[in-house]
């Protein structure tokens, strides 16, 4: 347990109830109806706005942007590097979710655009989200090639290539799956919370983004707000995984999810955390 | 109480259940899949069209036209500007959702186009969202400034604000909140149902909305079909969260919300309404 | 009861839950995100791509395609006509949802192309549907029109027109609705599973075409695809309905029925099918 870290987030889960940031959100239309409610569940306003003709207005008044690559089209690619910039120049934290970065390389080619055009204050995705980015990074720095890890044995590559990725994106990177690890390229943290189970729920991933989103306005370091969030994501999960009844399954699982987020007090999170 | 209303209203539920109207919604993507299943709890059939290709077809078909302006694009802009002025000339009632009218200049002027362009039975939004409406008018028709008042001490200015802006938009206006306000100008209805956690959980308003968009083509009025909308949805906010469990939240309580309109009888809403 | 369809239903679940294929989804907004659980809940993995820049790679990763006109536009229609020809040219199953074929001439025309242009392992919808695309096939083919018959009482004509539409479009139909049918012109399926409060739940038709796509990569042929997806749907909603509580509605209904999906056993659907 590392107390200074577990009550530092416990005090910052307070702060954003106490300020309700706005948080712009570009994201897919499969999970963004959880993201919206996952973004009231932890106390701050969701706000969905992806056209050109508006993004840019609607970051400037937004705390925090999150843009996530779940359903891109040539319209929402143009809108997120707009905003993206804007919240740059404006100075407003950026959360990249690259989800199916690798899967296609229409994908591949707008994370890297992304890369290339914003400073993100954070990006969160899956280990095979981020070697994509990692290989990214190589192909267009010329750089050694992407490591190479079994994610259950070799812990210290992981770490190793983790820290090395975020230096190398100049990022915070919060790395989700069977294990979480945030790293800003000098501090590291594992976050051992969460439930198997949350790989059936559709959007767990999108709505951690979200809370990363929430926690950056009011967080001393995006370290820190990468470190709630998968912290609150992950100990939820388990309070809702508790919470099911014999019969339920992942619908239910998704708005227990939400519930357990809502409820969460400061103390508990600063309780249930389970950081190393 | 007002009991001839709240006889009308109980009335007005079960012709809705007995007719099952077809709801054309222009809506966003974040509350689109709540209004749905609203709209099915109260007895109607939703319909989601945004093609320009198709929505003057759609709506022709329709019983009533639900335009909300919570995710915009061109495309989806064109579409409403389309769709609302065949329901027009159809005759088919027409509900403006002005979400975040006011927060973007696109927003704003995309409010402004609709308005010009379409005559609305109801538009129903929050305060901030009126006020941006009837704002706009003064712009236009260079009347004097907007009102400015406490939304808790200064109830008279209040009500002289939305009876003044419902004669200038020659509308029905449904504006909720804090306190629920529905007036055509003529006839005012205070509507104190709900509960401050409904805030708390995305797309209230947009189902309220929807609602009203069920309610339009049984109803001797808009001002009945907006009265009986807002009642509904915030008697089932009361039952929703009486039937909350200890453990749960805002994912819970929007399915909990939609239950309880999904059981809501012509008795329940007439006697449970608290209308003044 | 015809034993050997049901057990190899039940086997064919225990193969999806094996090997979770990934099932790519060009589908609407509205009920996108239940059609994602459903694909999570039946063991399959789903993903969401409707940019042309991507449809042709992402289908080419899939173990199958679902195609699904409830909100269509000219960006999406394209896709899912590039989609389509890329997986007959790859051999990989595809799925068409034809959701409101027949209620505008843009619906009409997009399917007529999709059945032109690409030919469909199965074909999901309601009788309305199915008869707007054998009446599209006669336009076409010069045939004799459209068999008319009251869903109730003539079932010999029903089976004889959904047999001959099967046969004529070469696909394998999955007729739901108050009887589900399912025939590849060959053989034919009653299914007597289902509740009707199921058509107050938005996307139950949707959250079966997901199905069929999760049982076709493991499926013997289409037909037990299609027998097995309408199946698993109808009994997930007679358990789900058992598990109501007294004030619940089409909200928790919704969240039920996956959940039951997600803890559906081939012991169960080989029970609990009612195969005629």
């Amino acid at each position: 347990m590392r107390h200074q870290l577990n009550t530092e987030i416990g005090t910052l889960l307070d702060k954003v109830r106490a300020s309700t940031p706005l948080i712009h959100h570009i994201t897919n239309y499969v999970t963004v109806n959880d993201c919206a409610n996952m973004t009231l569940a932890i106390g701050a306003s969701p706000v969905m706005a992806d056209s050109i003709h508006e993004v840019r207005d609607m970051v400037s008044i937004a705390s925090a942007l999150v843009i996530n690559t779940g359903t891109l089209n040539e319209a929402t690619v143009a809108s997120m590097l707009a905003a993206a910039k804007q919240a740059n120049a404006k100075g407003i934290p950026l959360v990249l979710d690259p989800v199916g970065a690798g899967a296609t390389p229409y994908r591949t080619e707008t994370v890297r655009q992304l890369l290339q055009q914003a400073r993100f204050s954070v990006i969160r995705g899956n280990l095979s989200e981020i070697r994509v980015l990692a290989g990214l990074d190589e192909q267009t720095r010329g750089v050694d090639a992407t490591a190479v890890f079994d994610t259950n044995s070799q812990q210290q590559e992981m770490q190793a290539f983790i820290e090395n990725t975020a230096r190398k994106l100049n990022t915070t990177l919060a790395v989700t799956g069977a294990i979480d690890i945030v790293s800003d390229g000098r501090r590291i943290c594992f976050i051992k919370n969460g439930r198997p189970e949350m790989a059936r729920v559709t959007g767990t991933g999108c709505m951690c983004s979200s809370l990363v989103g929430a926690f950056l306005p009011m967080a001393e370091s995006p370290f820190i707000a990468a470190v709630a969030a998968v912290a609150c994501m992950g100990t939820a999960g388990e309070i809702a995984y508790g919470n099911l009844l014999p019969q339920e399954g992942n619908a239910s699982y998704r708005n227990r999810i939400i519930d357990a987020v809502y409820n969460l007090t400061a103390a508990q999170i600063a309780e249930q955390a389970r950081l190393k």
